[in-house]
């Protein structure tokens, strides 16, 4: 049986994402996509309506934020919560898993953060010996 | 000064990969994107020469795969290193910086792995929902 005909019986079915048929591979790329990480990462802080979430996410288009949020949401990182007041107010947070994932996304991104120097000194030197990219 | 101009002069300068000219928002995609992700995670279990590579990380084009390694070589987070054999060897390797970064990931990977069946679960609910997508 292929992995992607993944179904409720199989649920001892092992993921894997180094296998390119398996709908893990899906979401960690929604997860760690272009916006998908900056968009969990913003929300992790607490709930935002989308504008907020926007300007949160430096650079970020309203398609692609648009796009972004319907893939976390279906996948059930996020939820969208709509208020029945006109005009409508739409916010958005994390779903229990989606702040497990943040959390852990979070955490690289953060290291990451912190060891920036080093990976600037690292391009400078490939650069030296390369004779500029 | 804009942060895109941080030399060593400036080590004190907060990164920030939410900001869209930060140099650490460049080092991120290269970490999560498509084949970085998937590249890093591969190697931690030690190296590798660039075919079992691209057999480990299935779907991988050899040109991505190139592309990905020089992104990461030039971050440093991944070692190249060429055996003067004939024909040359050239094996891959995570540098500690590399090692760092793939271990978060990995944290991430897995739990993401655990998770799927709820993240099927909800992709289901979804498209019920919205009849399909």
């Amino acid at each position: 049986m292929n992995i992607t005909q993944a179904s409720e019986e199989d649920h001892a079915l092992p993921f894997n994402v180094f296998a390119k048929a398996c709908p893990s591979r899906g979401t960690l790329e929604h997860i760690t996509g272009r916006w998908g990480g900056l968009t969990l990462g913003a929300l992790y802080e607490g709930s935002l309506r989308f504008n907020e979430l926007r300007r949160r996410v430096d650079g970020v288009s309203e398609k692609m934020l648009s796009q972004t949020l319907h893939a976390l949401e279906r996948d059930g990182l996020v939820h969208r919560e709509a208020q029945p007041t006109n005009p409508p107010r739409v916010d958005y947070e994390l779903t229990p898993l989606g702040r497990e994932v943040a959390e852990r996304l979070l955490g690289l991104i953060h290291h990451l953060e912190g060891r920036m120097d080093d990976v600037l000194a690292a391009r400078e030197r490939y650069d030296e010996m390369r004779g500029g990219v």
